[in-house]
């Protein structure tokens, strides 16, 4: 199914960028938990375009508005639906991508798959689509917490330079969401380049979830690897995801990389705080890999819809790294895979109160 | 849900490694396509232990049955199931590891999900579980094929060893399963070395999807590229997956990783067939991350279940490198994923006869 | 899951009567079919109260909003939400309900599962939530009608009085929507009596799809019969459901019931157009029990929250008969049915384009 | 999907009436209950044929294997599955069946779904397919007895012959299956005299769940009374369900209708247990209309696949009433929906460990 994520904390997203709005129901939410629209509205912020001058300059203010399911500031039990309003929507600058297929961009595949796009912005796989995930991801993240969950994130890499450090409060502090604050300083040099240049440039992503209890997840189809694998490339412009030690592991010997586990702690964490599928209560640690913004100011070689190319450069205000804005949206779904994978456990071992 | 992936396509995997019998039900598998129970055991055999010295050496005829749903060699619409019995059970080799949490494994993460162990084997994260895969993949290989639609793969890293050539007929020409002769040998003496030592050793493993035409997949939750990083961390000892540039694509700018298409052909994939999680008509290309396996010779240092740790060394015939035998499974993660891709096209768009 | 049905075209509905609003997602609406607002307004109008002396005298305009997934008046493929906004909300009727468990409604049962209670006119439980399914099944009847499947429903029964007829243009010209012109005036008259009398009465309601053609549906556990079955008890205060023949047939022969084809038509249709699950090509026809509307203004002994019972009489504008406005919910849960089931066929036959 | 039912305690049927065998996987079965074989094949003998002289004379074991999920009687948490081999086939029977349609089958329809069709039996829709429902509702029985529940259930009617007791010890007592001694010996006259003229009579089978907590299930598609009404008409023969008060209070005023509660007991249970879709305490109660069976040896006029009509006597071992058969398969039927309900109701409010 297209727009839906997950089974007993179930959500499906809906909304174009050009249109009434974009927005999410979740169906699944258990009743009597506190739900804080500021929270929700706090995270939507650390989304939004034209935060910094490394993020777009489009300006949306992204007011969320709770339509059911929360009565008092309480969870009912019902389905909770939340809707954004379209505000700034420029569809002129859409106009001349109108009968060419953009390079990187998904034009091409769409119009294959359903014989018409709609040109003004991207449709579905505009990057507002993930709006509703991130309301919907603060609400899992207030529930995860009274259980002593907590999920943390930010960009480890651009391009070339690494985070070397992983001082989460920090990756607030700065404008490329960077847990090292001098690795932010050239991150964000590197970034204005690109800019200037018309250009975009890739990074990594990491997020990570604290205090996760060992039993969550499933050992064969539904591994957590499995479900955070689904929710992490669900991202748009995300072609990698990699758990604990992840492609680095495939070069090491099983002497090093087997996690000695004392009965208490770990000493490594190879896994990543999942083995065999199933949360080992180690932290749950997953990078993804964020490809550069397809959309660049440069001039491209463009097919055109009717036959034949031509060079055309596509107008409008682009991210030229979109690594900061990633970083909410891939804390979301690993609080959505937890929620999910927290009910499941409930429902295999949990007592009725 | 534990066991089951797809949808449309949905199959449901049973059996532990010491039992009954290890199997597979379809359900959604269409009417009237040819099963050729040859084209699955020959499959299985690709799978199977004691292939060359240097998978282990247990020794599993792994002969499939057909249950139902398939008539005169043509499926009937109906489930179809398939069992394979288990034979060669050693659980004496297991007694030692009892009271033990053995590192690297699930173990501790199975206890604390189910509380309690069935310590013969692994159970479900035992690597048996993934023979009904690969025979549900067969089937899926053959349907698929009737819509020009071909799948290869092989293991084109092992530690530090890279493959540069990607020749698909040879890699089932070597132990390895490497499509690049050269890298073969190089591999074949890093896994000897690494089973002399009682280790393991590590790599990537490549599956590629020839002829998959443009616009399967989904474009938000259900993207291909989501579908197929839930599919390969679903196999076991997989840390990492990544579609066509991958991680590698995070270090390098739009300009160059954006995939010219002059309308009839790609002059790069970076994309790796997958445009906004649709396909775009070029080859479909996945890399897996395999840790190096766990189960190894050497004495380690293993918490006891009743507080306290030991040095423990783990008897058995295991398998240094399981790349090789992770290559079949993962093709058929992916004829799994398309197939599924294939019949929500057909829901979406398809004719009726 | 609570508020979703269906696989393939799903809808989730979401909002309570009291709160921001009431609508419906539908995730899996195939791209390029018309999608008419002022049809979607008409079946809601269908469903609204106020239409007649014999339904509730509340006023709700019940206006609706296409949120999504609709450009140009077409279906895009992506989610369609829509919205109608709560307007006349009278929770001040509800206050003398607080605390008690209203006897025939839900009010012990919700408290006993969610430990809470929104007693401000049912929540999930009020009527308003099907709003959401009729705007669904207008959009679903629109696309079932291009390939010749066309759907009419009405009051076949209301206490003692049955309708002997079956002409359904009729049904919308009476309130009572019975297709049986005299009948409809002794059904008046019986409601007219129940409702002076500050009670209620229950009926059968009857819904048809003609031009199914043979094959849709699925033999086992999603036997048309069975989503069907669920379809219609899903609507609330339904208790019973038949197809064809359904309960009278249990007193009959299968020399009697079983319907001789000749090749061409059907001499009876005791299958009520479905044989082993699957559709026959002959009409569908369903009917549900109705039972008599739980909210009555009579004075009814109610169980406290705190213990004890008391004498309440509930106020509020109640239908005194909801056979009439379960007519359009009936035949938007059939069409929501059918759709799902020929986008399953044609995922399980269907040829691409 | 075909095959499937239950989202977390979800079972998969296999197998045709000729082929390998039938049988079950239960994905979601929790672990630690106890699994025991004997009482799973007491349920299989409920069902089977040649029990009495009212039942077909086919000769079938069906012995039952438990294949996996299952160590020293108690269940792993991992997928049950179970195998029941077919023996007596005579194929022979149905050859003269090859180019005909059968009135009252589903020949015609899964010709036109399939295009194609094993005439050996039925395929998917013979009997045979309901005993895996019977073996796991047979594990559902079991483990819902630890907290309470259990299920009885009979033959209510036969043609017009009502049981006006619900003496269910009896029911296992007479080879109809009637709760009440007197009805039982007129039912088995009126059945005797059908099978002695090559016919059949249909009749009302009543299943009843005793113990069942309030706050199962929930409020709006997936109502308790959904679930149910799926379940039933799900199984073969089955036109009809109806939950409490059911057909009749559809006769009824809202003053009679409404179970009125006094804080520990109902004095009516119209509801049948099920108020707003959710348990309210009370007994479950729920009737299915069994319709005569389609199989009778009298002479019929059918369709030729080749066009033109024949008259033919089916020949073969026919059941005259299938309602004594039907019961096991709608407690079992019974006893899964309420084990979703369970674990549902467990992840929306359940304690861990």
């Amino acid at each position: 199914m297209s727009s839906t994520f997950g089974e007993l904390f179930k959500i499906t997203t809906f909304g174009e960028s050009h249109g009434g709005g974009v927005g999410v129901v979740i169906d699944g939410m258990p009743p009597g938990f506190a739900v804080d629209l500021a929270a929700i509205q706090l995270e939507l912020d650390r989304r939004r375009p034209g935060q910094s001058a490394i993020t777009t300059q489009r300006q949306e203010a992204d007011r969320v508005e709770i339509l059911s399911g929360v009565f008092e500031g309480v969870s009912l039990g019902s389905p909770i639906a939340m809707l954004v309003r379209n505000t700034d929507q420029r569809s002129k600058d859409y106009d001349t991508l109108k009968d060419v297929f953009r390079p990187g961009h998904a034009d091409y595949a769409y119009f294959e798959k359903y014989s018409l796009r709609d040109h003004r912005g991207g449709g579905r796989s505009s990057g507002r689509e993930t709006l509703g995930r991130v309301a919907a991801g603060a609400i899992a993240k207030g529930a995860l917490a009274t259980v002593g969950v907590h999920i943390v994130g930010g960009t480890v890499r651009v391009a070339d330079v690494e985070a070397t450090q992983r001082d989460w409060p920090q990756a607030e502090m700065n404008p490329v969401r960077c847990p090292d604050a001098d690795a932010a300083r050239m991150m964000q040099s590197v970034i204005e380049k690109a800019r200037d240049e018309r250009d975009s440039v890739g990074g990594v992503v990491e997020v990570v979830a604290r205090g996760v209890p060992a039993g969550w997840g499933d050992p064969t189809m539904d591994k957590l690897d499995a479900r955070l694998g689904a929710a992490m490339l669900s991202i748009p412009a995300t072609k990698g995801v990699e758990i604990g030690g992840g492609f680095g592991m495939s070069r090491l010997r099983g002497s090093e990389t087997n996690d000695v586990f004392d009965g208490e702690r770990y000493e490594t964490n190879f896994a990543g705080g999942i083995s065999g599928g199933i949360s080992n209560g180690n932290e749950i640690v997953v990078r993804v890999a964020v490809r550069p913004a397809t959309s660049i100011g440069k001039t491209q070689k463009m097919a055109r819809k009717d036959g034949g190319t031509e060079m055309v450069a596509i107008e409008g205000r682009h991210d030229p790294c979109i690594c900061p804005r990633v970083v909410p949206v891939a804390e979301a779904m690993l609080a959505l895979t937890l929620m999910d994978a927290w009910l499941h456990q409930r429902a295999l071992r949990g007592r009725e109160r």
